[in-house]
């Protein structure tokens, strides 16, 4: 039962995704979603208040999406500047793929603008966390000497901001990986324990 | 002749500049440029082709005033380090100023985004040699070893987007300020020459 709900919760969601990626979010009406989706009207509004309420788990759905590909390379037993090289580029490219077949990327982006704030808290907290961990386990094998992960990770992400949306909009999956990796090696250093023990001022 | 016609010009740009700033750029009429310029419309016509075309001009104007404290801040003999710290924080300073005293900043970055790429490009380049010259300083007195300049300032100024306008609108000057400061004492070890020489991979 609960699982049928998931289903049609799902249906939903995917039907937005589409006619919104497809014709706009202005164009997209609950009619729309709802013949696309298979239901009545009045299913959708038994899961959602309406439409931007929809935008909203549509975009909630995609960032986590991109926090499962940061965590996918941040497993394993890679060195862990290899790690945040490949996370960060693995963020960037997931955040480009979302908007890379669709000419409404601004339009769903403002979709999402009145709740904008609860939603990009939220998911900095995921990432950073992430990254935090591994500049931690960095400490720990004594690759990286960092006294404060967690206000790294932040300043580390925040130099990415040119390469995720709503500011990428517009580059190529090509000047997201150039500009993306030279950025990572203009960071690292930064990062690095001294050879022979901890070097930093 | 010529100063008095550059007079006008000045005078209509620093009554648009006010009453955008105070009313917003919707709200702004040419006839409301035109009275408080103490110009009549047509001559604000002889010299722009519209509103557009004056908050292109506004912006010309503000974006020129931030380069010219860049400048300033990379005068002087300072160490190389040192100058890029200033020269960063002076510039993102500098465009919170132009944004802090209006509730209309997304309205006037809005106003000039048809035309938004010539006005980035020419003022990306200003603002990239300007660093790229302390760099090239700061490699010539052996603080640096930087291969590619002008590279490496593309890539610094790229971590500075989260402290730019528009995505800087809404930050305080003390958020600015630390953000800032954190993000170049990330970036500088990328840029030191190792002790003993050229230690670059």
């Amino acid at each position: 039962m609960a699982e049928r709900e998931d289903g049609k919760r799902e249906a939903i969601l995917e039907a937005a995704r589409s006619l919104v990626f497809h014709y706009g979010y202005r164009k997209t009406t609950m009619q729309d979603i709802a013949r696309r989706a298979g239901v009545a009207v009045g299913t959708i509004y038994a899961f959602f208040s309406g439409k931007e309420d929809i935008a909203l788990a549509c975009a909630e759905k995609s960032k986590l999406a991109v926090v499962e590909r940061m965590r996918r390379a941040s497993a394993g037993d890679a060195p862990a500047p290899e790690k945040l090289r490949r996370m960060v580029l693995e963020r960037n490219l997931a955040y480009h793929d979302i908007f890379k077949d669709t000419p409404h990327g601004m339009e769903i982006v403002t979709a999402v603008l009145p709740r904008k704030e609860e939603l990009i808290k939220k998911f900095e907290t995921m990432e950073r966390e992430i990254v935090a961990a591994v500049i931690r386990e960095g400490n720990a094998a004594g690759v990286f000497d960092v006294s404060e992960p967690e206000e790294a990770a932040e300043t580390f992400l925040t130099a990415f901001y040119r390469f995720t949306p709503p500011m990428s909009i517009g580059l190529t999956a090509e000047e997201i990986r150039a500009g993306t990796a030279r950025m990572v090696e203009m960071l690292l250093p930064s990062l690095l324990a001294r050879p022979g023990g901890s070097g930093k001022p």
